[in-house]
């Protein structure tokens, strides 16, 4: 029949992933890697002393954990330093506004810029403005965040910190300030990366606090202009080479197949990256150890990835694309994360459609975690967006980010905010999944076609 | 019989007293006067710039509200001033760290003060300690502080910021860092006033946010030395003169006699001052607008104080005693709002006995607020300590503070943390009992023997 063509897992397999299922979320042990990461490094943005720091302590945690083989794959790139970041409204009422610079931000002058607020309720109100309405003038987007276990209106809101100096800078702009990319209210604005364009004019951008931008919104409502004055030193740095830190399992069978699970090792400045990504880390060095540990039989390799530089423009996914796009085909599949704690709530894929089979027994065997299934159109995680490209076969743990606005890029990205309930949860499901997709009997059609052409057509939309 | 010589309410004063409690609280008049004050002031540190327009601000708005008089009582006090506050840890692990001054402290020298931290769980545990387990250091006292709705657990922690320089200098430490004096866990760190005492060393102190306490514990519990840096640009300035600024709404009968409500204009400089204390300016002059708005009859004057300098030792409060003392029975009875937005749950009396039916009398007309009925022992109301030790009567308005130490001291402290339906709920009970107290039949004992002498057993103990 039909049905007896299917490729399913072996009995025994699908037994002992179940066995892992119920049993790796009794484990600490990816609590204990975020609280030494965010312990003994902390902050550790790309192309710090920190950063090196992280590299290092990478190297000695999965030497400790048992990986087989542990290595560095070089990544390079142009840095960014933060400076002063002070603001004030200079008239009509005078107070201190608590900013952040975003990231890539050029410098204002030493002695600040000074100028007249205009505010946009969003990055498109912005671009349907007319010049005279903006030149001059320190444009202020107003986007409030919403929150969704999904993070869907992460989108629609970054926008205005991507894109919004260019935007406001050809309209005449001569500073932005956004309303922080988040979904909370305390004073603690959001960092995050800003682009320029080559021909547009560089201008200083920085995010207000929630509050700040409430203060700013009540202020403006009286009618009068409002006058800000802005002090960024933020600036561009020299290049720097910081390293994708690679921990691996040895397959027995097919030990250069392998799953590649992973997070980004670098963070913002304001917090300890507990959340972003130090979580998505930690739960995938603690899956791969737990199946090392328990001596799992693994048929295939599993490489955990802690991608250099993601926060700054995703230069260790790419620079790994770089050395790895030709033998795409040995990533039987892939999954990072990089959306918080967790946990994980639904998995989806991005397989062939003749492995699609192997997915719904994935999904069943992992149901009991309180996963749903998705669809075949999954394509999570920043750093896997290059191989993506080139036809790699991925998966998404889908991680509950309702409350991932609220930490995200700020001060508050800090170990005590982690819930031992929630990271535990996602450890046991990407162990499950690490699992599963290592013992897979066959491929899920990493550098074929299918993957392939699917790619292209999403990169051609 | 024994019942008929009780005092009462005049039915008519009854019934009016039941028309304001159930109306009052629809009138949005507070949210706009915190607003306005959040916006057009901020922050407002006694003895800075923005301390005079707080001042101006406050006789313009008592005007525009209608009151009968408006005027200024000079308050004179020593200045201090914020300037750099930053910390880092400089050893096993360097990170930085987030901090703010304490009110008062000296600051370090330009260069910083690093040493080794010595841990604390209390001020208690601190007193106990041996000079050689201090000696040199820098102390960390990480009292948690736990929410309640009579914020009970303020005092045991907060004495650590008051006495922890002394107590900790005495020990021979060299700087004092706390864990913030608070019920959140946002790196927010809290300020708030400490003291010096003459023939022990001064020592810089500040507090940490809860997550960066948190960090130094973690790090603290791997059993090596943590050395921090701090630094600290804060210090002690000229003497200062502001003002107790005052509206009054004149009685028709007993003018010289009045109800004195009211709250701190000044506030802490990291938040603009909503919570602490706009709340209890802006519930104090809406409830007296509410009154004369609506023509209702006051036998009694209104005066509503807005008290300098609550933050750094009570100068407001103080200087008014120095003025006001000799007539004391004048004040028929005072209410400050100074623990957040609220609502009310609890009236209190401070009143001598034979009053006793009449305080009852209110408790049943405020009960349909949610209030319920307190004892005679009210102490509330910083600014009304030094009257209160003079004899005055006075009252408790207990304000629900179970999330008060969420905000309190901290940049968090801004108007979008107010919520109307709280706010207008407190601004009703106020402009209920301040209504009953300028119609009382009878002195509720200001200044007569059973209130003098209650204070002064009190302050004998
Ligand atoms: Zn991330
Ligand atoms: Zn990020
Ligand atoms: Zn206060
Ligand atoms: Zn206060």
């Amino acid at each position: 029949s039909v049905t007896a063509a299917e490729p399913e897992f072996a009995k025994d397999i699908a037994d002992k992933a179940a066995w892992v299922r119920d049993h790796a979320a009794d484990d600490n042990k990816s609590m204990a890697i975020v609280e030494s990461l965010t312990t003994e490094v902390g902050p550790r943005m790309a192309g710090t002393e920190a950063d090196a720091r992280a590299v290092i302590w990478a190297q000695n945690k999965f030497k400790a954990l048992g990986f087989d083989k542990v290595w560095l794959e070089p990544v390079t790139f142009p840095t960014w330093k933060r400076g002063v970041e002070v603001a004030e409204i200079v008239s009509p009422f005078p107070q201190p506004l608590v900013i952040t610079a975003l990231g890539n931000s050029i410098p204002t002058s030493e002695q600040g810029l000074s100028a007249e607020i205009v505010q946009f309720a969003s990055l498109d109100d912005l671009k349907a403005a007319k010049p005279e309405q903006v030149n001059g003038k320190i444009v202020f987007i107003n986007r409030k965040m919403t929150a969704h276990r999904d993070g869907r209106d992460y989108g629609p809101t970054v926008s205005a910190r991507g894109d919004g100096p260019v935007e406001a800078a050809k309209l005449g702009a001569v500073g932005l300030l956004i309303r922080s990319v988040g979904t909370h209210n305390h004073r603690m604005p959001h960092t995050g990366n800003s682009r320029y364009k080559e021909g547009v004019t560089k201008i200083p951008a920085a995010a207000l606090s929630a509050p700040d931008a409430d203060l700013l919104v009540n202020m403006l409502a009286r009618g009068n202009p409002v006058t800000v004055k802005m002090t960024l030193g933020s600036q561009p740095g020299p290049m720097y080479t910081s390293h994708n830190v690679i921990g691996e399992i040895t397959g027995s069978e097919l030990p250069n197949e392998y799953v590649l699970i992973g997070g980004h090792l670098d963070s913002w400045d304001l917090g300890t990256g507990a959340v972003d990504d130090g979580a998505g880390c930690a739960v995938t060095m603690a899956a791969a150890e737990f199946l090392a540990r328990h001596k799992l039989p693994l048929k295939r390799s599993i490489r955990v990835v802690l991608f250099a530089n993601e926060e700054q423009g995703l230069w260790g996914g790419n620079q790994y694309r770089d050395r790895h796009a030709k033998s795409v085909k040995n990533i039987i599949a892939a999954a990072e994360a990089d959306f918080g704690q967790g946990p994980v709530y639904m998995l989806s894929s991005r397989v062939k459609p003749e492995a699609l089979p192997l997915v719904k027994q994935m999904q069943q065997i992992m149901a009991p975690l309180g996963i749903e299934a998705g669809d075949n159109n999954a394509s999570n995680g920043p750093d896997l967006i290059a191989m993506r490209n080139e036809g790699m076969a991925l998966f998404s743990l889908h991680l509950d980010g309702t409350d991932y606005f609220d930490l995200h890029h700020t001060a508050d990205d800090t170990f005590d905010k982690i819930e031992a309930k929630r990271l535990n949860q996602t450890a046991a499901a990407y162990a499950t999944f690490t699992f599963l997709a290592a013992n897979a009997p066959m491929s899920f059609g990493s550098g074929e076609s299918y993957l392939v052409e699917k790619a292209k057509a999403e990169r051609n939309k």
